[in-house]
């Protein structure tokens, strides 16, 4: 069943701690946005201890904004230790198809983990299922892909929830689709907000995990909610940020259901 | 003598450089706390510079957020020089508790380091002296410990000034114990104010080494009036932590001791 | 001719995009703030990828100021890769003169790497030429030394346009000199926004890349702007640095040029 409402109320009671493994640029922002959702974040990335870590959480977040050798071999230990404990899994695969390194080490990732959701913008995904796409940096552009189609045929491909984002989300388990109309433009012009959903979804998977489609879905609704909130009198991307987070904590479980807008198609 | 407004005036006027090997979640909050606040923060974390870094600062403090090898290194070799120079040194055990490399690696630094002031949250603490402590990631959930108490121990067991933060904070040189009561509850909704505690704490021992554990009690009252300031007005985590860094600048060294409550327990 | 409004019209049209390996204090912000101006950002650092991803960027940004071995390895590499494709290079020589090692690898990208723009402090522009300065941490103090000769002096040793930032800003190709007095002071509360200004650089250098003496000095005055936009109603450092990337990104090209203020010298 969908209700963003019960999940948040669920991860605000239970504080679910939430490893994550991810780039640099957005750790604060990860960091931050899953404690104002009401959810516990931990950054570790050393080998020595990313197992240990991985035992202790209730999901874990791989994040390949910027890769080195030392940090995918600590992702691949962290992702072994959490299937192996059967937690939930999210892959962010930023910036595959804009460099072959990431391409591959999102498949690497792919190919030895159980990752149960794979969240990534349309070039990104597409690229993981083979599909032509222009990715730049760590922004895709892709022409003439229907993203429901997309999220369909990734999770089929990739054996993974595919959760691709934009200002439509779709959200599939190969079988379903669901579609999100919440945000807003400005998310586009703050870096890590994709960053930050994935983060997110790490957060709604841990309180929700028999239902990960489900789960997956209502983390972006949840953000998009938020980011109408901070839109609201904010003067641009700076003051949209930091209003981000005061929407995250402002969430309010009762009334989170009437405003999420979910649809299956 | 405890008087923040002081040791305040004195970093306004020196500008203190304080040499931070910190976390990548924290470095650009904790190096804009330190200038807001009036000192000058560097971030260098090379085995081939920290010690010529430490040789020109006048604190160092050493956070253990994200560890790995390369960056423990480079924690005692600057640790070695600061202890030679004979300048203060904050060790901030992030995470001690949450997995044994964390524990082990504090424990190094503490052993092969002329540690000054130990910052941490009661699980942490808790952790370093052996008692019972559940440390969710880095958060701690300590039952049954009195504060005061386990920051006189953990001074006596560590040879240090031991700095444990919390609703109340309480600082203690293992004999007197300084409770701070200033701060808001805002501050546990952002990630990294406790390591901005700890590089503040940095910014007042540079000011007055000589009296440790008033500079250290301080260094948190300081802050703790910057987040009252911060707390007016702020719509949430966001607009709050922005808003701290305003606090940070606008503290008025000529009234701070007014608005400070120290106590000598 | 000096426009910064018709090529922040162009940067907003093209969107360049534009590969920073940066320091880890500011990763987050500079990519804000190329985001919020117009253009998109980059960041990566591994030796695999540097130099596929500098071969689709259309400028690089190299900025030295949390150095370790492997990541001085990646510059070189990416910066090979710019220099054989021709597209414009920004060094940000961070905390040069404050530790050996930072000065001898300034030196060392300026030697193997065609920079296009040295944008630093004068104390780290003034260490470069070899001219007395003091760099404490990564700030500088240098007594007696006049900026427009410095910024002179140091293009024509260093062979690139020098941008020397402070109060008044000065570029120079070593003949020709601008002087920018766009700004605030809050400006040098927040650290990183010199990081800002060599990353902003770079967005100008590539919408502009065969007027990089202009170039270089409208990213300056641009960014001065944005900052007297957000300086009005900031309430200290914190709100003003969210307010700088609402000020960017609320740029007006059409009237930008009213409103910056260079001259030649």
């Amino acid at each position: 069943m969908i209700s963003a409402g019960t999940t948040l109320a669920a991860i605000r009671e239970r504080k679910p701690l939430v490893h994550n493994i991810t780039n640099y640029v957005v750790m604060n922002e990860t960091a931050n946005a899953t404690l104002a959702l009401g959810a516990l974040p931990v950054m570790a990335h050393a080998a020595e201890e990313v197992e240990e870590m991985a035992g202790i959480a209730s999901a874990l977040v791989l994040n390949i904004g910027t890769l080195s050798a030392p940090w995918i071999e600590s992702m691949l230990l962290a992702g072994g230790a959490a299937t192996a404990r059967g937690i939930p899994i999210v892959l962010d695969p930023v910036g595959a198809g804009a460099t072959e390194y990431r391409t591959v080490t999102a498949h690497r990732i792919l190919d030895s983990v159980g990752v149960t959701v794979v969240r990534g913008n349309p070039g990104e995904v597409a690229t993981l299922v083979g599909a032509h796409a222009e990715v730049r940096g760590v922004e895709s552009i892709v022409a003439g892909l229907d993203p429901a189609e997309l999220a369909r045929t990734a999770a089929r491909r990739l054996g993974a929830i595919a959760s691709v984002t934009g200002p439509v989300d779709h959200v599939s388990d190969g079988t379903r689709v669901l579609a999100i109309a919440n945000g807003h433009a400005l998310l586009a012009t703050v870096t890590g907000t994709g960053c930050m959903s994935s983060a997110l979804t790490g957060c709604f998977l841990a309180a929700k995990p028999a239902e990960p489609l489900e789960a997956a879905a209502e983390a972006l609704a949840a953000f998009g909610v938020a980011a109408e909130d901070a839109a609201e009198a904010a003067g641009g991307p700076g003051s949209f940020h930091a209003r981000l987070y005061d929407g995250l904590y402002t969430l309010d479980p009762a009334t989170l259901d009437e405003r999420t807008n979910i649809e299956e198609l």
